[in-house]
């Protein structure tokens, strides 16, 4: 039965990649400030890394903020990307990075407009609010989640590595006395929710500790590890602790590290030889 | 100095009202599955429900699952509320209810979004991400937000009530030997991070025990209370927990129970009447 991630491993396998192109029109890199040129910037970019891309993420944001011609641009950028996938006949899973997070039939507008109206395969969420806020968003097994779990940030200690008491730990082998995080409570609920594989975590890659233990905690789980260039995160690392035992399972979203290169296209694929490499190290 | 709560509090004040009237166009409710529709249903409700409301609350999913045409029609709904606005002579807030939460440079975006293109004074926001995700949208302090905090939905206790580690208790007099929830601990943030007077809380009034737990830790901020009517809360219980000591610090936002009612105007007029008799049962 095909799902979110059995769609994603398939791409990962015909791109022997693990990046994630992320699709973020920041005004300051583009010619003008306008819907157009985001537009502009972000097809030149698909176009330029389409070859080493497993997954793309265009980050909301970017585009909500030109209003109504952003979101247009979005529905653009995001069937450009389907044309490709046609093109090559491999299916390249477009994750839109939106961090929602609401309730009942507010969550079924916020999957509609991703899912449907917009064609995204899958959407960041955030765990705040619980289980019946996720639960709309992954009725179709095809469609997939990435649930905020440790975010790359400085401010995610504030609430994500909150120790919660004894009580709640989720208590394994060998786990009885140590502490646990508020992030490993959200990785343990995500591991659990997972019945139709098509839900994932965001795990910051500059945090390598707190990948290491949410990756105990959730072994089967894809990850979205920003955080890699920009903030410092080292892709080799980030691979090591992050890679499910099938040598897949981590997911490495670059942004600006390659839209911002001379050539967007020798810096996706020398990142995607990169990852070639390092798993190849590791014995995949 | 004006802020965005002093705003809202002379609104109060005008109005005698902590009604705040939800702008939610489900589908189901609408004449026509488009924005169009969308839009009608809005303009028709604000007009109707104006004289009674302290402040607008639209959701940001029902516009956003239209794409770019629901973008204009939220627009399109913020502006005929400043025009009312203008007209009575008294300005009403409009908060986006839009629950976003992502970092710095993507954060600022949706900010400059939110406030700068859509013209709303206040906006939702998840605390996940920690206080570098908030900062962007209160650097402006006529700009305000509410951070969810105790949340109405029945998953909300899947991670907002975990509890904490006692090393990292807020403690105060006396309460050195209870527990202390995670929802409590975000208030607790958001009372320390409120130095402009900007920043609220979302707490549920289907949960009157936490809302009093919340009250107790942050006695300055003003709460955004969903849930009466639809989900079971009800008001008088929820004003009398969630009441400052001056009698204000309690937005309710009712949708559907003034949507759905066969005269809105009669239903808004009713809310606030009786909000009226229990703040002077209160002794307001």
């Amino acid at each position: 039965m095909e799902t979110f991630f059995s769609f994603l491993e398939k791409r990962v396998d015909d791109c022997s990649s693990l990046l994630c192109v992320g699709l973020d029109p920041h005004i300051p890199d583009l010619k003008e400030p306008t819907a157009a040129s985001a537009l502009d910037f972000c097809l030149n970019l698909v176009k330029q890394t389409v070859p080493y891309a497993a997954a793309f993420k265009p980050n909301a944001a970017f585009f909500e903020v030109f209003g109504a011609e952003g979101w247009t641009a979005l529905k653009q950028v995001i069937e450009a990307i389907q044309e490709e996938s046609y093109r090559m006949g491999s299916m390249i899973p477009v994750i839109l990075d939106a961090k929602r997070g609401d309730i009942a039939s507010t969550a079924e507008a916020y999957a509609k407009s991703a899912f449907e109206n917009l064609g995204a395969h899958c959407i960041t969420l955030s765990p705040y609010l619980g289980k019946d806020s996720i639960e709309p968003f992954i009725q179709d097994q095809e469609k997939g989640v990435f649930l905020l779990c440790k975010t790359s940030n400085t401010g995610s200690g504030d609430l994500q590595d909150l120790t919660l008491t004894p009580t709640l730990l989720p208590l394994g082998e060998g786990q009885g006395e140590r502490v646990f995080y508020l992030y490993e409570h959200v990785a343990k609920l995500a591991q659990t929710w997972n019945t139709k594989n098509n839900i994932g975590l965001v795990v910051g890659a500059t945090h390598i500790d707190a990948m290491k233990r949410v990756r105990a905690i959730a072994p089967d789980l894809w990850f979205l590890a920003p955080g890699v260039g920009a903030q410092g995160g080292e892709l080799e690392s980030a691979l090591k602790a992050g890679l499910r035992k099938d040598g897949m399972g981590i997911l490495i979203p670059i942004s600006r590290g390659i839209s911002r290169a001379k050539s967007p296209t020798k810096a996706a694929a020398e990142i995607r030889d990169q990852i070639v490499n390092i798993r190849r190290q590791q014995g995949y």
